[in-house]
């Protein structure tokens, strides 16, 4: 046996080369990578890129204790190719920092980048620069750039009143997954639900193939990925397009595991899908007189596409999400994860007791 | 007198609404900019895009007792903005990530910011994105974005022997900087000189113009910028181009105000050159016979330009740097800050010593 190798045992030059060395790479698209002060991309004519930026912190958005490295490299490239595949663009490029604890172990970060690498083969991205800083926590930034064709970025300012609300799968299942790790133990579950619920939380699948056919369709008016639940991005669709949305509690797809398991620990499954987010689905608005079609596109090629509302002008007191539960209207607001939250601010105006807030505060999304 | 007001005040949206309001923007090149998924940005065709991020870290690069959140802002951007001018391109745009404590203050937040825009106004680089999450350090990352005329990037590869070695300015001027604010009040220094040391420390300038004048010039072979000390930076040039590099030691541009200082308190300008770092600086080669012509149109454009070295073949223990003063030579080696020091590594195999280094591992780039 020997002993893990520490970062201070090969330094910062020592660790790049062997975070990067395997790296997927492509030249036709990235002639320069890592290895200069930048990368050099190319980008057709014709084409926008996009470009998002998001950090994943240890003892906020994560606990060393319940992911694993390679989960938690995979995870927070999705966090950000899920804001790329929201503008129905084609993740194209990746660039991370790392910022480090002085005790941090290189295998723990090799299994990490082996995540990264994971999901950029898998979407055909490549990894073209980084950074590594030292700190007191572990925080890993992910920036992805993209390429989408000029003028069908999917934008949240477009949603019209009539327009229907999609969503591309089930909602709540990261939550869950969430649940089951603060209550293990406390919970039965079986083998196969209990790795598909971690699946879902650790795990997530950005929705890339789904954001290009929703921008190739051009019936898409609006949409945004569900990273903080469903309330809160509706809410920014709202806002970003002053209009109102109306869905369907009844509607809101949820994966049976996840009813099943919210059934047995006495919780909500739709609390879950509007208030957990990290589901990374896309949600948006679509033509009322396309929706036909486009669900039979989306049918053709197998992505899960669901009607779960519509849009409706904004009420009086201006844009708002309003759950309707049989004839019964219910307002919501925004209540993903706020990493400064306002003292008194409760996502329902209904004041519904959310026992498990003060546990999440202390590592959600 | 109003107390200060917290960033739980206001929450994580408040505060990006705030930090973001009054942003400079262009919508002929970022049409989609802060406050959607990602940005969608402009590249006209003909052009390459240029790609860095880097990070800073309370505590590893900065103290906030030593810089004002302004500065700080300007800084973190410089840094980046500098790894684009030494590939000859100019910044576009810029997405930044703020890692904060629960405890910040939001008006020192908001003076970041200032800085930020600052010297994106000053480069006419556009904010189009970021991400806020709570961390137990102030981190805060920057992806600078960038252009470049097709195939007129500069890179490290393409010194080759015979070419001349250049320096866009004085060096050594961050780490006098460093040594004063380390030292405040122990050396004597006229107000004029500690304002021109901290500033050459505090708000490095990144070389946007020159690089885009050697890149225009076809003339240069090989360029990076210096952020860890003129050694390390050409060690690396002379790795990625299998070359070595003479250095005169003599021809080091040294400011006034840093030769006088250095004088005073018994320490070696040129050291602080060869290994400080974050002067910022572009540094590089140039084939010979357009030397005179590359001189002259950086005169004309008003940007100091000093020819330092001159590239030879590799030894026989490969690619080195070596120091030349009075007709004998020191072999360098790369010594520029390293987050994770492999313990025992010496920048210089004289062994000379360097009694700083240690307080300087606590918060140096």
């Amino acid at each position: 046996m020997t002993s893990a190798l520490r970062v201070t045992e090969i330094g910062e030059f020592g660790l790049i080369h062997r975070l990067t060395a395997s790296l997927f790479h492509n030249a036709a698209t990235a002639p320069i990578g890592v290895g200069d002060d930048a990368a050099v991309l190319e980008y057709n004519e014709g084409e926008q890129m996009v470009a998002t930026t998001d950090a994943l912190v240890e003892g906020v958005h994560f606990l060393c204790a319940t992911t694993s490295f390679f989960d938690l490299g995979y995870k927070s490239v999705a966090v950000s190719m899920s804001d790329v595949a929201a503008m129905g663009a084609v993740p194209r490029h990746v660039l991370i920092t790392l910022c480090i604890p002085n005790d941090a172990i290189v295998e723990d970060l090799e299994q990490l980048y082996r995540g990264i690498d994971a999901i950029c083969r898998k979407y055909d991205a490549v990894v073209v620069g980084g950074d590594v800083a030292r700190a007191d926590q572990l925080v890993i930034n992910v920036t992805v750039l993209g390429a989408v064709k000029r003028g069908r970025a999917l934008l949240r300012s477009g949603a019209r009143s009539g327009d229907l609300v999609f969503v591309t799968g089930a909602l709540g299942g990261s939550a869950a997954g969430l649940h089951l790790l603060e209550h293990d133990g406390s919970v039965v579950v079986m083998p196969d639900e209990r790795q598909r619920l971690l699946t879902m939380h650790l795990l997530p699948q950005p929705q890339v193939q789904a954001g290009q056919l929703l921008a190739a369709s051009q019936l898409c008016t609006s949409c945004n990925d569900v990273s903080d639940g469903l309330a809160s991005e509706l809410t920014e669709i709202c806002e970003a397009s002053k209009c109102s949305i109306v869905v369907d509690r009844e509607r809101i797809p949820i994966d049976s595991h996840v009813r099943n398991y919210a059934a047995r620990c006495k919780c909500d499954p739709v609390e879950w899908a509007l208030f957990g987010g990290e589901d990374y689905q896309l949600v948006g608005s679509v033509d009322r007189m396309g929706a036909g079609r486009l669900d039979a596109q989306m049918q053709a090629s197998g992505i899960p596409f669901h009607w779960i509302g519509h849009v409706d002008a904004p009420t009086a007191d201006g844009p708002a999400v309003w759950l309707s539960e049989r004839g019964a209207r219910r307002k919501l607001t925004a209540h993903g994860y706020n990493h400064f939250r306002v003292q008194g601010d409760s996502g329902l105006q209904s004041n519904e007791n959310r026992s498990d807030q003060a546990s999440r505060d202390g590592w959600r999304c």
